[in-house]
């Protein structure tokens, strides 16, 4: 059995949710339980992981890790890590020879995608500290003010995140930071998990409505932005929930750096042009009809648009290159372009330009 | 006594508010019953009939209805309308002569503002119903998408609306003509109004999330923008609902046209620089932590957020001249400058320049 945390009540309750099946591995990444591009590929992995068990209990073939690796798959188109951990664990199972222990194996590359997930994070927390710091020396004795949209938090990855573990490691160090928090609609990720985990870990932070990041750029009150992605094109671009390009564009105009963290693992090397090539999901009307919530003791769902109203509801957009200062990996930080991307992984770029 | 529709309750309920006394007016400004930069107007200057009729029965002088006028003023800072319906009333009571009949005379001036408005609105409309009818004639048999922010519609104006005005006029005219609502978070005038009084109208239309415009522009499904404003300066400088800005720098990224309806009582000629001069108004957090919507046949208002969160919650922003393309007012489409803005109005900027 695996056991995850059931992201959709929080921060009202803190409920674990156990996944028995690799089905139930699949409903937690289509439903949502489990969001945030690297947790995702560590609940695909361990779904496997959990149909491998199901096949060997059953006396069905390895067939059986296959057929869940494509069910999986389709649950969710962006995010690359899903289909990058389905396929160096389909790797694994294709390696192993006849009599081999494929339960053993799945449940060893599941924890390893996991315990390389923590030091991905760390590796970009190292990398993105150097950046908050810079910014608190040109401030003495002020605040350094991060925005960030949507979760790239622990709650999407195995520990410390993406677009936070710079801002964990700024606030370990006793930097005075403070993060604007976007609320993130329509799910709001912002509000619910990002808010809730940075006050879990004392870090000062402020929840604004996704509308209101340009105004404190304006206002100079945000020094650096950093978001997370779900797929990052050969070029920088960058594919992010919803609204992170409005943000983008807020800090072009307001000279407001803008960087992106990722595990390297995010790339895409086989595109490059974001707009165009990075198919973009468009989720359940009900996201944005209905919000959960609370009334004094009760949790309740309530409906906020009238019955009849036509709903759009694209859950990505691109954030092109040009408009991204930097990313932020495990190996470094490169600017948004090829040329910065080769240069931090010149093995990986070579194989993907031949 | 004066009616007003309670704007709070839509579109789930359509509640007739009575305001009996001018305290029910400043209350009806400041809790948003009422909103919309002409409706306040309007409704300010109904406040004043109404301390008129107060100030006759208790026998009190009419230095009540100056100080009703003041404590009005006060109720939100950044409509300009708000302050110039109160200065317009106030000068028909100081000119009054002594037994003059004070009530007929305020109610005479407050029906003059609402039918100003209806044909300041109209105007709005026919001058922007030719923008939209110069994109249907590049796109023949093909829909007309325009992207509006908040509610600068007939219910926040006396009828037609501004920003909605040319959209009624073009559908009144038999363009095929679709709007993109944003649902402007936090107080969802968009979900909640702006859908709401289009479906009212039969005008199709699709809610998206705020974050959404940028995505839908970059991939063309946005011909034009057009929203209302709260004060635009002299240089042509645009306060409207918080979240405007960030349409406008996504409209600018992809050359598509944002224009600015506004009346031109909402023209603040004192001030050039909206970013520095305009005051904005911060509103209560719960208006982010909390929501109201049905379930079932009953409405609640539910919490959304950890009770312990900090909230900022800015109620407008500030987007520069140079993203305008132009501005729709009664009396014509123009530069958003002041050579723009002068051209149009040559007495009023000759008296605000001189």
């Amino acid at each position: 059995m695996v056991q995850i945390i059931d992201q959709r009540r929080l921060p009202h309750e803190y409920v674990i949710h156990d996944l028995v099946t690799w089905r139930d591995g699949a409903v937690a990444i289509s439903d949502m339980l489990v969001r945030g591009a690297p947790l995702i590929g560590a609940t695909a992995a361990w779904s496997l992981y959990l149909a491998a068990i199901e096949s060997r209990d059953s006396g069905e073939s390895a067939a059986l890790v296959a057929h869940a690796a494509k069910e999986i798959g389709a649950t969710r188109p962006t995010a690359v890590n899903l289909q990058w951990a389905l396929d160096r664990v389909m790797n694994v199972v294709h390696g192993a020879v006849g009599n081999a222990d494929l339960v053993a194996l799945l449940e060893k590359e599941a924890r390893d995608i996991c315990t390389e997930d923590i030091e991905i994070s760390r590796g970009i927390g190292r990398h993105g500290l150097a950046l908050i710091e810079a910014i608190a020396q040109k401030k003495p004795g002020e605040t350094v003010n991060v925005l960030t949209h949507c979760n790239a938090g622990s709650l999407a990855t195995v520990n410390w995140g993406t677009a936070t573990a710079p801002i964990y490691f700024a606030h370990q160090k006793g930097i005075d930071v403070h993060v604007w928090v976007d609320e993130t609609r329509p799910r709001n990720q912002g509000s619910q998990l990002t808010a809730w985990e940075l006050a879990e870990n004392g870090v000062p932070h402020t929840l604004i409505v996704d509308n209101a990041g340009g105004h404190l750029m304006q206002h100079g009150l945000v020094d650096i932005v950093i978001t997370g992605t779900d797929r990052t094109t050969r070029s920088g671009d960058v594919a992010n929930k919803i609204g992170t390009y409005l943000k983008a564009l807020a800090a072009f105009d307001n000279q407001v750096p803008f960087y992106v963290a990722l595990p390297s693992t995010t790339i895409d090397w086989a595109i490059s042009d974001g707009l165009s090539e990075i198919p973009i999901e468009e989720r359940d009307p009900d996201e944005v009809t209905h919000i959960y919530g609370r009334v004094g003791d009760q949790m309740c769902k309530v409906q906020t648009v009238a019955s009849d109203t036509g709903i759009s509801n694209f859950a990505f957009d691109v954030t092109p290159a040009r408009l991204v200062t930097g990313l932020i990996t495990e190996c470094g930080v490169c600017p948004a372009s090829e040329e910065g991307l080769a240069g931090l992984f010149p093995v990986r770029a070579k194989i993907a330009l031949r």
